[in-house]
């Protein structure tokens, strides 16, 4: 399989892959069969190259590692825009990684949808578009034949979706819950310590695990659109971000936090979907009492973990991390090879 | 993809697998293109049938289910021990499913043996010849094409080799340790509640939990058969169950057992496989001590685990049964769905 590779977005997380690219070239070729080139990236702030003849991948990282755009570099057009891009290149693989929006999902939609109408394979990690428009992608890629993966959206590399190709295969599940926002896990963590909300969340801003506006983590926002995503990939509905039953974690007090713990359990943020007593797809995300028995329970800082209920092993419990330049790299990198893999049937 | 499976052996695994087939018939067409029959049954308890039109699965569940030979039933011929099956029966998949010997692994190593070498594909739970050699079924396996997986001989179903197959498809991994063995685990879980070690032991025993003679588990050897496996499936090994360095939780005291939770941690059996210094291969089974943050610490009674620290996500951690009817009849459909994609290729 050859991959022809457009990056729409090369902040960390497509630099991630990037790195892993480079790195594994030779065993992605001998194992998988998998050769690749990039033919063109965009960046909203670095710039944007293309060339289908291939773009030296190891100096656009250096490039962007240092700050400076990829502009400089050589390569047959620059200062495309992302749709020109994905629309020009002749790329047959596209990595869509720019921000992520939950209001209307954009631009990362319009990136998405405009490669899958032309039949160009996806791979993301950007939950705003898979959260709020799962269905309709998915039903233009199977119309038009590219393949949609999205392994990053939930718990980063963390196999979540992929763990179902292959080895939970034919195996069905009833409910999926867990962790699935480090910062909040983080900050849980330390009021443990016997730490006021307020003094640990600006700890956290001031060490850079939490955002300068806290919103989308602490009021569970970003857990709610992972659980959106779990909904409907798992449990067939279509359920958008803001009809997940939400409560972040601003309203736990210290004493509820220390409390837990006297009584033997803990307190964690906990994103869930699952099949309710109709049939119907639910989500929710909570502060939720576990007991220390719960695997759950023991997940500290910013890991992240999934608990499956499934009909043919019972609980399933993956831990990972939940972030990172590299561990979200992998997810696309994971993808990748997913989707080569089934075009090879 | 059409098997015409053997079974060699059809005690409670077998039948587990057996259940899952006739359950997921449609699914496993549908969404795998997998179709089944079964050709031969041969059990050393039960009796023997084989019929290359195919027997009735369901009816023969049923009458081991109720402790009745399944020779009553109907079928070609019956009375064939498990290499005349094998040789005979026309199966091109073979589930090898007899009881456990870490000596010298028979009578699992001649009937895989047999198998692989007439190029059938092998699937197995069998730790015995899959511990004792590894090597040379996987060279007669490569050598004759048939294929040979044995995923259900760790963690039963939970997946351990199957999850590089795929989701930590290209992730390379340097240790694996983790609790594989339920017994100790469950004895363990029972003396943090501050019973002794031999109290706890004979009611493991009149439960069913533990054997009338428990050395196999509380003497650590069959958690080193599966730090044997792993060690020679990941890191290229060739080692045998007795060159792993073991200790069990027979000499365990109560007071080390209550000594670490007061000292905010447990004690586990923790088998470990991993690359050393100099790029060997190494294996180990002892009581270790973990911190409470570990996510190995908070796993309880029969459950098992295991974490894979690897070069692309950091460490890894999967929590699940590591026994049981249906869980580990599991780890023979995923090797079977497995087997099918890769002759897809």
């Amino acid at each position: 399989m050859r991959f022809d590779i457009a990056f729409i977005g090369f902040g960390t997380v497509g630099r991630g892959f990037a790195d892993l690219l480079l790195e594994k070239r030779e065993l992605l070729k001998k194992a998988y069969g998998i050769e690749w080139k990039v033919v063109a990236i965009s960046d909203i702030k670095g710039g944007s190259v293309m060339d289908p003849k291939g773009i030296d991948l190891a100096e656009a990282v250096r490039l962007a590692d240092s700050g400076n755009g990829i502009e400089g570099m050589g390569g047959e057009k620059k200062g495309l825009g992302a749709l020109e891009t994905i629309r020009e290149s002749g790329a047959n693989f596209v990595v869509e990684v720019t921000w992520t929006n939950i209001k209307d999902g954009e631009p990362g939609y319009s990136h998405i949808k405009a490669a899958l109408e032309m039949g160009k394979h996806v791979a993301t990690t950007n939950k705003g578009p898979i959260s709020l428009h799962y269905r309709e992608l998915m039903r233009i890629s199977s119309e038009r034949g590219g393949r949609l993966r999205f392994e990053g959206t939930v718990l980063s590399g963390t196999p979540v979706f992929n763990l179902f190709d292959g080895p939970l295969a034919a195996s069905g599940v009833s409910s999926i819950r867990g962790i699935v926002n480090g910062t909040t896990n983080l900050i849980l963590s330390e009021m443990e310590k016997g730490r006021t909300y307020s003094e640990v969340l600006k700890e956290a801003q001031r060490m850079g695990y939490a955002e300068a506006d806290p919103t989308m983590d602490v009021e569970g926002w970003d857990a709610a659109a992972k659980a959106a995503i779990l909904a409907n990939h798992f449990f067939g509905a279509d359920i958008k971000p803001d009809a997940v039953a939400r409560r972040g974690i601003s309203g736990v007090t210290l004493e509820e936090v220390t409390g837990a713990i006297r009584k033997g359990g803990r307190i964690k943020l906990i994103a869930k979907a699952w099949r309710g007593d109709r049939g119907e797809a639910r989500a929710e995300v909570a502060p939720t009492w576990l007991p220390a028995s719960d695997p759950l329970a023991s997940i500290g800082g910013v890991t992240n973990a999934l608990t499956f209920s499934t009909d043919t092993l019972g609980d399933i419990t993956i831990v990972g991390p939940g972030a990172g330049r590299r561990a979200t790299g992998y997810a696309l990198l994971s993808d990748m090879i997913s989707i080569a893999r089934s075009l090879a049937h």
